[in-house]
């Protein structure tokens, strides 16, 4: 028989399980649906979880056998009968699985793979979809609040925690929370120190404190005047928006980034595709759920989009001697098209 | 020769480091200091990190390879070239690194062993103590907040919300901050729901959003009588008391968790020493620094304080029928004795 195993502390784990956990492991099988956790979480699991079947240590014989070894070996043995038991020959177990009870697992098929729940959790219920829209409205809140406040002179720092508090106040957090200014824009992932001037790209990406789902929303704001800075937004913002208008259920990942490249590469800038030191030099989005960056990829893939998929569209251009811009969005798959779930004007001038 | 190798995501890359990156592995070894990170991270790597020497991805051959095989392979294979090429033969990795580099090490003698950053961790440096301090005096802080509000019929969950507002304004952040009241306090890790009644035990761990130290502090007020859960909190109080009272350097961690069993045991309660399931049913503390939990663990093992180490002494107890009681410092271990760092009062009316 063949078992999936994964372990808390991810996404994964609670995605497939509806309950965080510690030192817990979750196998799935065609026969077999089976938490193992630490004995005094077990009354927790059997409530909080969707699991049916919760087994504790003890029950494995882990806490018998560590009278007799080490913790690791103990554990890794208890699994090894466990599984034995069940009559379990092949075990997959996805690639960040804990090393230690993978090599214990002698005498198992052992194989590395995808975990299944990424690629399942990229298609969004419909519960989860309220989730993530409720976050994105907040996100964009913040980004009003924080377009009131922004001005040239006051600190990258002081924006950045105000916006933060903000969030935290309405039951979201966000961290890392990009507001950049001046040329250091043109490093993509730099959060933003010193004044504010010329041109503040800021990037907020909070989760929620209750569910878990997480937004992700940029805009450049123009605060003085910059001409080459706002060709590179007017061709961002035009990149985005054909990017948005290609989306729908069937076509694949690389068409979405292909249609956002080819606007940038219309007005002479650098994509990817022609390897590009600077201009746009990221991918066109990323899935957004229970993590900020989860499946898909919008990228250099044949993936096809399904409908209920939630994912950003970010075009941004970055030169150092000139800085950058980025715009961003995150939507939603439908049949025939896409939703924008952080919906706001692209052009922002303070 | 031979080589650790750890993985980035983890408060030891971070300790190891002093940087945060994705996708990022440090090697360590008598010749060696060497992070590998994605080609976009080298710069900040370089700056940001206290190791020397910084590899790309693309200068150990990842991108090249990348073009034949997928991206797992092309990694591994990659790190398996760099590790020879250094001379390497022997790969220690610690119990929680990827599988799937583990599994692919072959040709290499891979041994799992305990991380040993978490070993050097355990004892603060003179700068890291000052940040704990700094958490914990925001922490004791907030406690004082939070005694000022807390009152019959409010709820757990608005005073929960509450003091970790205050702590996110003063730059900590809070999370599932216990408050919890009634009978309900008898589930040691449960975070506390509905009103307040009978006495309510507020458990604080936040971590400063700057330089991430935590710090950990519990204490039960009592808000109406009740002469039995009075009696266990007197106890209690006691117990941490003489915990505290016995750590110096030199002594072990198991002598600390008897002193503070030998008092619970001695008003007739049962501790884990007598394989209670009600009672003091867990260990006496844990080291506090990058992470909430961390070594050394003060329970049953015959490891030996130094000056230096940050831990808590929380003891509690816990019977279904009457609800639960718990009180915690953490305190820093000095040459003969120790300092309480989240000094307040022990017992504490509403």
């Amino acid at each position: 028989m063949l078992v999936f195993i994964h372990h808390s502390g991810t996404a994964n784990f609670y995605y497939a399980t509806g309950i965080k956990l510690e030192s817990s492991y979750h196998a799935v099988g065609k026969k077999l649906d089976i938490l193992i956790v630490p004995d005094m979480e077990k009354e927790r699991a059997i409530k909080g979880s969707r699991v049916k079947e919760v087994l504790s240590y003890s029950e494995i014989g882990y806490h018998e056998r560590r009278k007799d070894m080490d913790a690791r070996s103990a554990f890794v043995e208890s699994l090894k009968v466990f599984l034995k038991e069940k009559g379990v020959k092949k075990v997959q177990i996805p690639p960040d699985f804990p090393a230690y009870i993978a090599l214990g697992l002698k005498g198992f098929d052992v194989q590395v793979v995808d975990n299944p729940f990424s690629k399942k959790r990229a298609v969004k219920t419909a519960e989860e979809l309220e989730k993530i829209r409720e976050t994105c409205k907040a996100t964009v809140d913040a980004f009003e609040f924080l377009k009131g406040i922004v001005k040239k002179g006051r600190s990258c720092e002081e924006l950045r925690e105000a916006v933060e508090l903000f969030l935290f106040q309405k039951g979201f957090i966000a961290r890392n929370t990009i507001v950049a200014s001046s040329k250091l824009t043109a490093l993509p992932h730099f959060i933003g120190e010193g004044e504010v001037e010329g041109h503040v790209i800021v990037d907020i990406f909070p989760k929620s404190r209750k569910h878990g789902y997480y937004a992700d929303f940029t805009r450049t704001i123009l605060i003085e005047p910059e001409p080459e800075i706002e060709e590179m937004l007017k061709v961002v913002i035009e990149a985005k928006q054909r990017g948005i208008a290609v989306i729908r259920e069937g076509i694949t990942c690389r068409e979405v980034h292909n249609a956002v490249c080819e606007v940038i590469e219309s007005y002479g800038y650098h994509t990817l595709r022609n390897k590009a030191k600077e201009g746009f030099i990221h991918s066109t989005g990323h899935g957004v759920g229970l993590e900020v960056h989860e499946e898909p990829k919008i990228f250099e893939s044949d993936d096809e989009l399904r409908k209920g998929m939630v994912f950003t569209v970010e075009p941004g251009l970055y030169y150092k001697n000139v800085g950058g811009v980025r715009v961003e969005d995150t939507v939603v798959v439908k049949k025939g098209g896409c939703e924008i779930l952080t919906s706001y004007p692209d052009w922002v001038r303070a």
